[in-house]
């Protein structure tokens, strides 16, 4: 209820700060007998780490192994249906001074507000408001898509856009190996040569994430409120760079006739997949489509007009060492939350249905 | 967790059917000494009702009063904490021949995947998959919506485009009396034109619309995983029209730089508000502005390609008493999901801060 | 949260006051395919009914006919699913005049804590702290021993202690047909001059319910906090007259040896059964065995010590149709609560385990 | 919902196992600005270590120093409103043989019953199902304590019967630097005398544990099937070792008259406390006194009769370093369960009420 739990019954609780021991979780709900080690989680997590080959251009210069270890849950490399908590701690904290950002509200950030909600604030890099708390959604997922893979059903992401520069083909297949996670390998040197004028200019960019999941078994999913579109949009919505969420046409949509949006039911299938493979919140056994709209990163060294905590007019101009964009880090983190939804969803599912 | 229950501590659950006995809901939580009646149900209930005037030339056929009933929880004109249960009885259900629906599945429907989940299907009008089932969100968020006055919160929906026309400005407060619930009185004749034409060719119609919260106190929310735009996201796009939400500048943040999609601080506020009043899933105090990608209606007259129960290839035609567009009487049903949202946020967050 | 929901996958939510409109429940989350009619309720409700014959002289005078009405979730005989919701109309309010109860406190009853929880309170009757309030839960009860049924799991309850005299043998079949629901036909026409006695006294009793739930198979439970003996002591508890519960050897395993109180295991089975069907949480596939401690009803025509709701002191004398015992109108309730939570269990289990 | 976490709005989830990494929490909901650091945890923790002075001739050989360690949640010795978690190493994980255990059911452990559920099992000492799980329980109640404390609510556990012998009266401010935790330091040695003999025998005792929460506003709890009474009867049951629990006059009342049980209301306040606190679940202001079966620990030296995983029979004396009896360790377990359970009442009802 407080906010760092995700699921119904594969549950994820996390916790941590960007500057204090580290950055964990605690998934419940895991069935038994899954193969499980260390490494799975690593996997993932040095596709999000920083510096990370993928990350090209864009990427921080802050050094961080993200070594996951497993605390719980596992028992002669299988799981045991208890929980499985993990743990990375946190190495590169340099020990400089906060004394600025303690007082100074960062535009773009969670600062003025979680003063307002909570009134004292971990200013050191964040808190828990920093980037770095999505490891623990990475860890997590890489255990939700071990028991997706089991199955049958993969979940992956894609850059379809960065800085308003769209790809004009998408090979989702190929974007895992693919700088920027790239849709398009093609789009790549332009993205390049934006990213690095924008770094000259101290500024940020944004982009398009889109994310298929395939072999989603039809009828998953619940209906009215819990939808699993709309359980799928509060999970890509809740990465803080997230500013819009659409599945299949999206908006699009809003502007076709029903003639032209309907799927047609052939004896073969689907002859189109407009509705993204969701119809009435219920998995229609075709690809899950969704894209997400990731906002330009708040943290740009062009001086800004800000206040203090005391309402204090204030230019600020951030340094460190950041991203230029949430791209291409977020995309491992998007996938990991859609695999948590759905794993979440298909164990859920296994009490319904007419023989149930 | 089988879907129909909406919100953490005040909490919507609605049952009923199309065609079934009626519509109805329990909301549990809502703190006692709230002046209540059914007239405040009725008053948005007739706002979304089939045939309304706001509905203008979209409207349905079918008519129903949709009277509510208060079966619980008030006493005296006042709310005492206890369960506030409502009814709103079918009363124009048709005895038609359902033969053909009952093993024909619509496209763009959930008829398909209904059969998938659970084996059986009430296929009289759609069943539990009907936009009837908006109902019992409507007059559940019209007691959110009483909660939040107290409070000087106030939530207002507007359309803003319809079949890929945009309005030329933006009136909330206008649009509440406005023929489409339209956000610009100007565009109406155009949209009036559009969809005669439309109706003459069987076709449906989207749109979107846009919903904006005003008074939300600084620090309402929570983070990480139940971040305020991530359960707002869930709740607009568990209605069963929407397939994109986006929040203050949305899918346009995409193309935006940092120095300019920030909102920079100053000693009167913020000077804008690309965020959309949420910052890292808290609420900032500026107005929450989401928009919500609407599908055209899936009901048409043109003939479709479908599948029987069999799959046996089908050629299907729509008839009976359908909407051109799910506007106007989504807009309603958004805004309450809205407030519903909002007032459980609320409730939730009287138990937290320094002073808890 | 606000307590008026049980269960977590299969969750009933009631509502409705002793001298309102009625009393009725909503349970999601049933699986399609049952069949069910609302003659399914009506069986059990008409064990619990005031005046019905099982009730002996232990009953009211207030006549009900407790007739339920399914709302929902029934299509053609089966559940299909969705919301099962169910209505039960109250008659019987005699338009008396509670302008005294609305100002006393009447001790053992909850009308000094609801004022001081709510600040309103609908005195009539008792509002929804009455007794009347588990006709819901005996309805939504009927459904969850269906579904119990089909997996050949029986839930029994029957009384072993009245008034402080104890039965001599228990025989839980023979209770459903015998006076007060009791385990001993013998022990009836002590209880029978016992409850005479008292009535005269203008006094009342409690006494002791035992549960037995036979076929629950091995392995179901969550372990830890959300044990299954936590989950059923909190289910018989969650009933207002109950003041203990025990499992097993209960209290009597204080007083016991290690040596005596494991049940030993053998090639056959458990060679003894005083954990009561239940080791570290999860059912052994024993008979789970529950006692509950009743307490006697707190409505007496004896006059009484208490206070206004100005805190001034009154003299009390109850006057009405009261029941002299909770047993055995609260048997059928027991056995209702103790279903509901194993059949949410069962349901709740079908996602585990190796091969999920 | 697989168990591991307890709460609705303050909400601690557990991991680890008795002879893994370690035993951990994460604490959710917790307000901000509570002061905390280790020793909070500490404190409670050394109450419950094995071997403790406390322990008394019936404690365990097993050496463990229970070291907390904060992981998160805390920042310049406040909370901030974000997860605590903590972790406490296990130590003296002896590498001894498991060979046996691993295939041989222990009488009266949850063995049998894991292997049933989940397929695998961490054999090694009990694995998650070990009374060592409890750890983390005291971590996280004495954060609860905390809280309360600034609230005015105290939560005092004793031991008021062990092995079958009573205390003669109840000082619950002395049980908390009494041998055993005991209700009356002049019982103490009989229990002395009683466990000597009882661990000459090689086997073990049960006992009686009391909790008394005093300073619990009225009016606090949920009504309907979230009865304060079933929370705090679910929260001790939870346990292992406990097999029954009761409120108040609790199995007594069943044996009491209406007019006898019944607690008159005075003008100065209740005149007896037979209710234990609570009134149709909701606190009435009174202390609240329940009490716990507390069943012989199983692991005996005396041989028993069991079976192995593949069903034949074996004869079985568990060595090793056992505790005689739960007491006096369950003690402060027992007043965590209680202090988890009314600080998330407390600050669950932070939202309802008159004014809320």
């Amino acid at each position: 209820m407080a906010g760092n739990t995700f699921g119904r019954v594969l549950r994820l609780t996390t916790f941590g700060e960007s500057h204090g021991a580290g950055i964990g979780g605690v998934l419940d709900g895991c069935p038994a007998g899954l193969p499980l080690d260390a490494s799975v989680l690593q996997t993932e997590l040095d596709r999000r780490k920083p510096g990370a080959d993928g990350a090209g251009p864009a990427g921080t210069a802050r050094k961080e192994s993200d070594t996951a270890r497993l605390l719980s849950g596992v028992f002669e490399g299988r799981t045991t249906g208890t929980p499985i908590a993990f743990f990375i701690a946190n190495e590169d904290q340099r020990s400089r001074d906060y004394g600025e950002l303690a007082r100074v509200y960062r535009p773009g950030h969670a600062d003025v507000v979680y003063d307002a909600k909570y009134g004292v604030r971990d200013y050191r890099g964040g808190g828990r408001a920093s980037g770095r708390e999505t490891a623990a959604r990475v860890a997590g997922g890489a255990i939700a898509q071990a028991l997706l893979a089991r199955e049958g059903i993969r979940v992956q992401a894609a850059t379809v856009e960065l800085g308003g520069i769209a790809v004009e083909q998408i090979d989702m297949d190929g974007a895992r190996t693919c700088r920027y996670f790239s849709a398009d390998s093609e789009t790549v040197p332009r993205w390049d040569a934006l990213i690095k004028d924008v770094r000259a200019a101290g500024d940020t960019l944004g982009g398009i994430v889109q994310v298929v999941a395939s072999g989603v078994p039809a009828g998953l999913g619940e209906p009215v409120f819990d939808k699993l579109d709309a359980v799928l949009a509060a999970a890509l919505m809740s990465v803080g760079a997230v500013k819009g969420v659409e599945i299949g046409a999206g908006f699009a949509a809003a502007r076709m006739r029903g003639s032209e949006h309907n799927d047609p039911l052939t004896p073969e299938g689907f002859a189109s997949n407009n509705a993204g493979g969701i119809l009435g919140g219920i998995a229609s056994g075709q690809e899950i489509v969704l894209r997400a709209a990731i906002k330009p990163i708040p943290s740009i060294a062009v001086e800004q007009k800000t206040v203090d905590c005391e309402g204090r007019p204030v230019r600020l101009r951030v340094g460190g060492r950041h991203d230029i964009c949430a791209i291409p880090r977020v995309v491992p983190v998007l996938a990991a939350m859609t695999a948590l939804a759905l794993a979440d969803a298909l164990l859920l599912q296994r009490r319904m249905g007419a023989g149930a």
